[in-house]
């Protein structure tokens, strides 16, 4: 590390190290251009990061991070609350805000259940979600959860958890992604294309 | 981006993205683990880039950022100021500090000259150089700076302007890179390594 700069620095770059995408060795490239570029990104990053901490919290419907609570989704009313599409993490959630495919409203579970990782439905906001379809008004829980073991297991249990809800249940469509070349992609996507292929 | 995660994430995104090695959708993925992690990595982070910015200043004699001012290298007397390595930034003064190659002091350009950039020797520590060689006591200036037409344009601009100063002036070797592959190696570098061959 940097012996030589000052443990002001070394706890930076410790830190930095941290977060997803930046390794050690990036994480001094990063620190060097915060010293470097101590007006325009230091100063402004040290602010927003303290802004964040103390402005943003969880919705208490949704489970989303925003500045408002309810957020600023939940609170829309445009949005069609008959649909709720629950997703792992708001990283997911904002994918879809992307994408624009989706204008109902979100439930964001805070991980995925995993035996491996100790992680039971009581980690998790499966809870909230049951309470949520519970008071009515929903017709249909979108699960767009990773297409991975873990993903598939937290999609049973809700499917399950929500059987005699009244709601229908649905998962997002696997298959072919867009610009996917089949040479690319794993067997197990193919098959899934196969089973599901419609008419052109 | 998150356009439905409030103005104060958004700004978080944006910042996060200008660091080197975090583009648009790893500074998401930051951005996400720092809200999912509030007390171990947020709060730390906004607290050390505050006291970072605070704190940590450039050494008025070799340029380093440090919180002490000589910095802690420049105030160690168990190395050799007879000896002045001048690096590029404080990257390379860390890299070479790693390596345990060197115990001498050095000198922190803030950049290189830059005929395209516009980056002339006014804007970079030549003048603090050229007098620190003058005081007296230093034996000789080892630039290790990169093997690129700037970095190469300021070494000889370096060794010019310090042609009468009674020091010698030296430059790190160029060579076959440890563990380095032929194969992989551009011609210069095996050029320049063919002319500097020695004796096994």
């Amino acid at each position: 590390m940097a012996a030589s700069a000052g443990p002001e620095i070394e706890r930076l770059i410790g830190l930095l190290s941290k977060l997803p995408g930046l390794g050690p060795r990036s994480a001094r490239r990063a620190a060097l251009a915060l010293l470097k570029r101590r007006e325009q990104l230091l100063l402004p990053l040290a602010a927003s990061l303290a802004e964040t901490a103390d402005k943003v919290k969880s919705c208490s419907i949704c489970g989303a991070p925003d500045t408002r609570d309810p957020c600023t989704l939940c609170a829309d009313p445009a949005r069609d609350a008959g649909l709720i599409c629950v997703v792992e993490e708001a990283g997911a959630l904002w994918a879809m805000e992307r994408s624009g495919a989706f204008r109902g409203r979100y439930h964001v579970l805070g991980g995925l259940l995993s035996a491996l990782d100790g992680v039971g439905p009581e980690s998790l906001r499966l809870g909230e979600l049951v309470a949520r379809v519970g008071e009515g008004g929903v017709r249909e829980v979108v699960l767009a959860l990773p297409a991975t073991v873990d993903g598939q297991t937290t999609a049973h249990y809700i499917a399950e958890r929500l059987a005699n809800a009244g709601v229908s249940v649905t998962s997002l469509a696997r298959g072919v992604p867009v610009g996917g070349d089949l040479d690319w992609l794993d067997d197990g996507t193919i098959i899934q294309a196969m089973r599901a292929r419609r008419p052109t």
